[in-house]
């Protein structure tokens, strides 16, 4: 058996299959930094450890998303390694927050597979769990992606398909600590739950570019080793002709343009569902424009949540956009990412 | 009212008014690193604990400039967000130390506005001060900025011009530690105070070249929003044609590549003007002269002070350039930056 | 004198001569994570402090190669700021770990002068050590480089060379901890010492693209200050037409590229040569193939070495070539590092 490690084929996979995803990765204020430097993210919780004091924790979390790539980074070498595409995910949720000295680690297991009729390839669902040094779970989610078969001579016929909520479901006990007050000088945001509104829409002014160095150093700071975001050489032989930037770059900087608008909007609950629309490369300015899809109440007094459409725009200013698809039901070809996720905001009681 | 936050027009100033900059930044040493890998940045007293330690620090304090950045990024979004031109600033002084962990936020004070007589834009004066978490100044400073107004029909008439010292007031208490020891083996100069004469000229020989990536990280490290140094697509139609460098940028690098000929000046005591006189873009490579325009001597006896005029120049060496200006008083075209500053540098008694 | 600092010509260099480079430089958690982002990395020991302490070790330890670019960058201002060229290096052990927070500085002795036929250059060839706060060693090595001389009418005729090693000794005590436990799901591979064989060939099968920013970046975090990696200005002039890549940035790459096939070879207990066989420049993609040149048992129980030679290609993928040298026993154009040197990896006994 050689010692490369190819990455898993379809056949590799079976349902119940549990799969630790190799190295542990332990956070520090290098990676809060560089994640900064990348997105230019603005939300003060993640930026001041006083900030974080008086919401009641005793020091910054790290960024949901940032957390969320260094974890899920992890699980590219054994799950997506070999994939023809990533189909779609859902029910993230991010049950705790991750800190600076945490360390945090993912398992997966398989809970869907699904051979496709040509024989070359099957759809492989998974359900992982990143947790953190105590075994608290930070991260919750499951995904599925497109996968060779290694030998196409074989069928197995097997249809396993399991399905999922249509949003993560919102539980009574949300981790975060009871707001002790909001100054939005701080923040820089004035509006709190209640000043949103369902139907709402957000143009947020800001429009940032992505450069090649950007990209990729993100991309390996994660860990994330999906040769499509690395190799030019490789790139240059395929339609595409150059590096694709991994769609994680693109949910980042959605959410770091978002904060115009969302200031005190500093968690994410949950992501529901998203779609990588459209490829994107170097070179690409990406805007981005929030719809409030729902406000939802909690039985907490302190926070409600809001369920949001946050819908990302290469190389055009968002407000020429209406509707994300044309007439035709497709996408839009500026449009590269439709992400439904459910953000945690304080009410208005918290403001100092 | 907009939840977008367009920042502030010229009628949204009025004297005396004082601004809370959102955003304060517990400084990392993720910040730390960052700012060595734009700069190269050499001196030693950024770069060593033990070097600290052996000044008088308990640890290494952060370099002057990059804590100018963190903490002037903040009133970008509030004071010059619809800027047309950053005129100038005066009296910059470095009040106090900052070290990885603390947190530094930025309260501005309008002091002066004078309606332009088009009646399209105005000049906002305002006096910043950036503070730690224990209330301690560790930026003070004055800046005024042509800012766009939002209605053109109504006229202010509004002219209060405040006036600035022409150099930053030399005060008796410098808070730095009395010096323990300059290990001149660490610091890779062997040049104190009395080595240097006002009229001296030092070539600075290092040529730093600055990419699209390295200058847009570093902006967005700074959390510094201004729109004109990350989006492409928009800059694409402007004369410009692309993104302009942040000014910060080069002022970096021109007291990074300082180093060579000024290694014990380890402190920017003040800035006390500034002059952007033509900008700079992805691909430049940028050089720097230094003229000693005075030796100050202070009450201290371990340390006195230099004037100096850093002068930045672009693609091309500094050798070939005897004065910034033409015959015309006008800036030559490959001359960046302008830069009246104030080091404080241990005298040859402090030698380990 | 001039208070610049151009670097030493030949004529500077004496036989003995000890030269304590400036710049201690204490290493910090931004470092490590720009070291991930940069290359990659995803050998476990560097990434968890989890795995780190399962090994024994206090915490998790920098990557070697890190600490040999934070180290050595030091020496370029001093030993080969005027270099012609870098001819070699030799014996290069890393004896001790070095952790975030610690100091490390550098000493060189001249040990070897050689004045070139013409008069015009001769080789240098220093012993350097690298030390941490306490004093201990934590990198040794030999390198000869080509200097200018500054006065061509003079000559000295010294030609004094010292031998070296074909190898670097490998010693009884080894600096690494009692193998506590070797988690194979953290470090991501099954193989162990024994599962090696000399004459074993792994192809790795990875290539990532260096850009402009990652490289000098990476240069200016090692303070490295030699210009050709950083002035595009007056390389523009040169026969490269551009920036030349950093020698150490191939090594870097090729180190991280080999994890898969070597991913329980987590520590480089010495470089015994390298050859830079052809230049890199920023866009340029880089693969590596690694032959196992011989397997070294050891007194200790729970490890062994593996003396490799690691090839380092650009922009072709390391499949198609069968040697890195043509009939004429040339190096190949494409082949950019040619690195002879010994990693430590457990013995099964130590898994988990």
């Amino acid at each position: 058996m050689s010692k490369i490690n190819y990455g898993n084929y379809f056949e590799n996979f079976s349902i119940g299959q549990k799969i630790v995803h190799p190295l542990p990765r332990t956070v520090s204020e290098g990676d809060v930094s560089l994640y900064i430097a990348f997105t230019g993210s603005r939300f003060s919780l993640h930026s001041s450890d006083i900030v974080a004091r008086e919401i009641g924790y005793k020091k910054r979390p790290i960024d949901d998303i940032l957390m969320f790539h260094l974890t899920f980074g992890k699980s590219v070498q054994d799950i997506s390694l070999n994939a023809i595409a990533n189909l779609g995910y859902a029910e993230i949720s991010f049950p705790n927050p991750v800190f600076v000295g945490d360390t945090v680690s993912m398992t997966s297991t398989v809970i869907g597979l699904k051979e496709n009729s040509n024989g070359k390839s099957g759809v492989v669902y998974v359900h992982s769990i990143g947790v953190n040094q105590d075994g608290n779970e930070v991260l919750n989610f499951k995904r599925w992606v497109m996968v060779h078969k290694k030998d196409h001579s074989v069928k197995s016929e097997i249809n396993i398909v399991p399905t999922f909520e249509a949003s993560t479901p919102i539980v009574d006990k949300i981790n975060i600590p009871t707001i002790g007050a909001i100054d939005t000088d701080a923040s820089g945001g004035e509006y709190f739950f209640e000043d949103y509104v369902a139907g709402e829409r957000l143009n947020h002014p800001e429009g940032i570019t992505i450069d090649k160095s950007d990209h990729t150093l993100a991309t390996k700071l994660y860990q994330n080793n999906a040769k499509v975001h690395f190799n030019d050489h490789m790139m240059k032989s395929t339609p595409m002709g150059q590096r694709l930037m991994y769609g994680g770059i693109v949910i980042s900087m959605a959410r770091a343009i978002s904060f115009n608008g969302l200031q005190n909007a500093q968690w994410v609950y949950a992501i529901n569902s998203g779609n990588h629309c459209n490829p994107t490369y170097a070179g690409d300015t990406i805007y981005a424009y929030t719809e409030i899809l729902e406000t939802i109440d909690h039985k907490r007094e302190d926070i409600g949540l809001l369920r949001l459409r946050t819908i990302a725009v290469k190389n055009q200013n968002p407000t020429e956009i209406s509707s994300p698809k044309g007439e035709d039901g497709k996408y839009l070809p500026n449009i590269v990412l439709d992400l439904d996720y459910t953000v945690v905001i304080p009410k208005k009681s918290t403001k100092k």
